[in-house]
């Protein structure tokens, strides 16, 4: 983390008050940051979960008077739909990471038992300083390593993030395994879901596992889908839509879209508001509605993931139109 | 619920956009305000908790673009710290509720038992309209009933909240015993506390439960004494201030105070923003920072009942106060 130039921002612009805010792997970075600026300015923590740059404290922010925002661990989103009304700095935490000659060896042999010779490469954005040496690695070992493209102005080199994987679909068409530094597997299966027939695997820094991400995005889909054709079959006549109000998750078109597709065929719509949707949120709303459906406009990942075993549908957005459409290719993130 | 009131308001004011909350135990009114309603303007339903008119889902309006809040359940706050900039109806949800002959002839038994004569007489919002049918029954069954004075403005006539007992505090010189009709726990507890040496009994009207709220909060007190006497002895080098920002919980004069206490004894203070302070939340702090304790400084019950079983000490502002004055009467709510 560059302190000097934080502390010269805070400076140069005359600033009181900060609201620090982190996801809660890197909340630990909140002792640095107090250590080193402390005294300059009044500081204050967020305690919420922070899941992106989508997720920006503007409404902590605006009511402790805050004049700054620093927002860790991640890069400015490209696609908020409310401007932030304070200025925002993004501290990317970068992971120090080498690779062992085991690891590399074993990587290697991994990818040869997959005949793959053009390695697309990706990361979560605190690993992509590592990619460079990840392609020299694997250069020395007889293959071409590709780096994914920049997606964005304000992006790192090979970055992907949840909902937006450009990086890779750039050079998707020179790649034959795409190979995923992340840690956990989240990054690496929303890749595998965006491109189906790609060979994806993941490698986590943190535990040296190499993993097939294709593999785990497959038994998903297969489960979607049975959710969505057995629904296709059984019919509905109730959905609740489910809005989310974090700077980059409020997508009033695609909330119009699902509300128009739903008129058509006679389906009552209740819209609901989500602050921070969470699976006691949505059984407080199912307890009182009992709505047959639920379809998540925010995050394309609360229906895969946090919400899955909810026991009614959960739907993105595009799994939603396809019950109208009968157009069954999967389409992720949308 | 008045609904051609609101009617009336939305065709008045052309009103577009409804944003409606309420707890979750009243979330099922969702329904009927949807039938009445719908096609009059659009309508979203909060997802959110709702513990109380200190609870504006304001941030949720203005993403929104909502032109009205219809919050239902709570009656207005006198101690809100942000002014709405949208128009707020309060809305609210009384139940219709008559007690039964064997449930009043056992009160009276218990109240004699108790050698009780001057009752004072106060409820949750939900029940202020069976007051005086309450007190007509204990009339007739020769006791003196005394229902609570109107706390303020807008609010009824015996009515109490979480954190307002200005209604019992204005009849309690004249009054034996406080009986407070109210669902579940929470408000004669909380009554208990504040006048810990006067006999409150609380009567659940959902189940015709009579019970000993003096009691309960005895207990609750012996173990907050411990908290803080343990802590008092003991010393502690960091402080973890967690200031709320629900529209009526943010009270950064008492987080001054509270600064300003560490201060003097060069006590470390981190201040924590919080927009739902759940124990997940405190977990995620306190793994990142390892405070010695924290203080609530939102809403005076969070230490008391949510977060009273966590690994550290979670106090309110006035047992944090205890430390430093060696005065130990409790002050609830504070």
């Amino acid at each position: 983390m560059d302190y000097d130039a934080i502390a010269e921002y805070i400076k140069r612009n005359n600033i009181r008050r900060i609201l620090v805010q982190a996801p809660d792997g890197l909340k630990p970075l909140y002792l640095c940051i107090h250590r080193v600026l402390s005294g300059r300015a009044e500081l204050y923590y967020s305690s919420s979960p922070t899941y992106g740059a989508c997720d920006l404290a503007l409404n902590e922010a605006r009511r402790l008077r805050a004049e700054v925002i620093l927002h860790i661990g991640h890069t400015e989103y490209p696609f908020l739909h409310i401007k932030p009304e304070i200025p925002v700095l993004y501290i990317p935490a970068y992971y120090r990471w080498t690779p062992s000659k085991k690891l590399m060896d074993d990587l290697a042999d991994h990818l040869k038992s997959l005949n793959a010779q053009n390695i697309g490469l990706v990361a979560s954005i605190q690993h992509t300083h590592s990619l460079e040496q990840l392609a020299e690695e694997l250069e020395k070992r007889g293959f071409n390593p590709i780096i994914g493209s920049k997606p964005y102005r304000v992006a790192d080199r090979g970055q992907i993030i949840g909902c937006d994987y450009t990086s890779a679909i750039a050079i998707e068409d020179f790649v034959d395994v795409f190979l995923v530094l992340a840690g956990g597997k989240f990054h690496a299966i929303g890749l595998a879901l965006s491109m189906s027939e790609k060979k994806v695997l993941g490698l986590d820094p943190y535990t040296g596992k190499i993993w097939d991400a294709q593999g785990e995005a497959r038994r998903i889909l297969a489960k979607r889908y049975y959710i969505v054709t057995s629904l296709a079959n059984k019919g509905f006549s109730s959905v609740g839509v489910v809005i989310g109000l974090k700077p980059g998750q409020y997508r009033p078109r695609i909330v119009h879209i699902i509300e128009e597709y739903a008129k058509k065929k006679s389906i009552c719509v209740y819209k609901i508001v989500s602050e921070e949707l969470t699976e006691d949120r949505l059984i407080a709303i199912d307890n009182a509605l009992a709505l047959d459906i639920y379809v998540v406009t925010s995050c394309p990942r609360l229906a895969l993931d946090d919400l899955e075993g909810f026991y009614k549908p959960v739907l993105t957005p595009a799994e939603y139109v396809m019950l109208f459409t009968k157009d069954y290719t999967y389409r992720y993130p949308w």
